[in-house]
């Protein structure tokens, strides 16, 4: 019987830009008596790393588009927010409800394009997305492996509301070292029928998992590692596998 | 630190209709080392729950109606499922690339209205969804009270494609004992900031997180104990709370 832990890395100190993220969560996983291990699945909420990449702008630095101040005053929402929403979205999904659902320039479909105002110091800053969420990932997994001399995976996680379901769940928007989606067609079930339909997103079941220790509120736990669980190795893999094609969506 | 294990409950007999599901579950547990505890929560996939419920049809025995006949030869497939899948069905949302997604008589979209062929002995059998997953759920906690004296959080679980992402994840279809969703809106943040869209889907993450150790296919183990999470109760919590009214869905 293999039990999976589900660790949070505490201790780190409060993210800023430039920071060396691998580095410091090898240190702060060793720290709290759980260093890194080999195949140690290590998921990182996005805004860490944002801040780290520097992905951070003040709204008082913002002039606002008419466009943007249209949709503001029908919303109720602040200009400079609503620009940078727009400035990071590939497309407009739909608004109403104060919210904006957009397609950000990597594929997510999300509120406001991602763009997240909580756990980000400075009153009128927000968080913007990682540039390249995949890069991101590498980065911090080449950095561990630099440090630690481990082999590990990353992900970059974030919160996401969906449609159907209420609440939001985290999903991997970010990936490096994993295949993010076990695809289990034509395996055998317990009595012997080919699985015709399986293909399971482990990065966003893993991020989701991942969540349950990190306390983006309270307790300001941005990583957590997920140890004991065997996935498939990739070194090319994106999170843009984890992207539905709209003409392949049945769904919507 | 608190660190959050995922245990997989191994052997488990092969389920049969009227099986004592809470019972097998508690002596599992026992057999292998981590007796159930307070405050666990257990994940069961539904398939084991339609077994024990006798929730297993035999398509030999079903007449399709023309119209399920129709549908069947459009799509290449089994008259007979086919008119399963719409009795368990209130509504049909789309067809095409050989799947039918529809809304269940419980509200859930999915594929097939969660008919399923797999891990269902006997060629020609399917599963239906539990009747009422929030009552197999309760049935199930109430049991492992009986047997071991602990109070746990009890969760049916079932393998969800959603729109906008590639690959399944596990989501809750029944719960009792746990609320779903952790409102977590007026909370504040590392700064300060007051959050105001955060509710978090705590169940679809713990099947999520369950789903790690569940393996379907392989190894057959159909139930998973999360040990180590604080949750919140609720003698009256539904898996409807999940649903997302259409009217309310700004994603489609």
């Amino acid at each position: 019987m293999r039990i999976i832990q589900i660790i949070p890395v505490t201790g780190l100190p409060i993210i800023k830009s430039g920071d060396d993220l691998g580095l410091l969560i090898c240190e702060a996983a060793a720290r709290q008596g759980t260093p890194i291990e080999d195949g140690d699945i290590v998921v990182v909420t996005h805004v860490v790393v944002s801040r780290a990449e520097g992905r951070v702008v003040c709204l008082d630095d913002i002039i606002p588009s008419e466009f943007a101040k249209t949709i503001a005053k029908e919303f109720n929402r602040d200009p400079a927010l609503v620009e940078v929403v727009l400035r990071e979205s590939k497309s407009i999904v739909r608004m109403g409800d104060g919210h904006i659902i957009s397609e950000t320039k990597h594929g997510f479909i999300c509120a406001n394009a991602g763009v997240d105002k909580s756990n980000v110091p400075g009153e009128r800053n927000v968080a913007l997305l990682p540039e390249d969420p995949d890069l991101s990932a590498r980065r911090i997994r080449q950095r561990i492996r630099e440090v630690s001399g481990k082999d590990v995976a990353v992900l970059i996680s974030d919160t996401h509301g969906r449609p159907l379901r209420n609440g939001e769940i985290n999903v991997a928007i970010g990936v490096s070292g994993i295949k993010p989606i076990r695809d289990r067609r034509g395996e055998k079930d317990l009595f012997g029928y080919t699985l015709k339909v399986k293909q399971t997103a482990i990065a966003d079941e893993l991020s989701s998992a991942a969540e349950l220790v990190i306390g983006q509120a309270d307790e300001g736990i941005p990583v957590a590692i997920i140890r004991g669980y065997p996935y498939e190795k990739s070194e090319d893999a994106t999170a843009r596998e984890l992207i539905r094609l709209r003409e392949k969506d049945l769904f919507i």
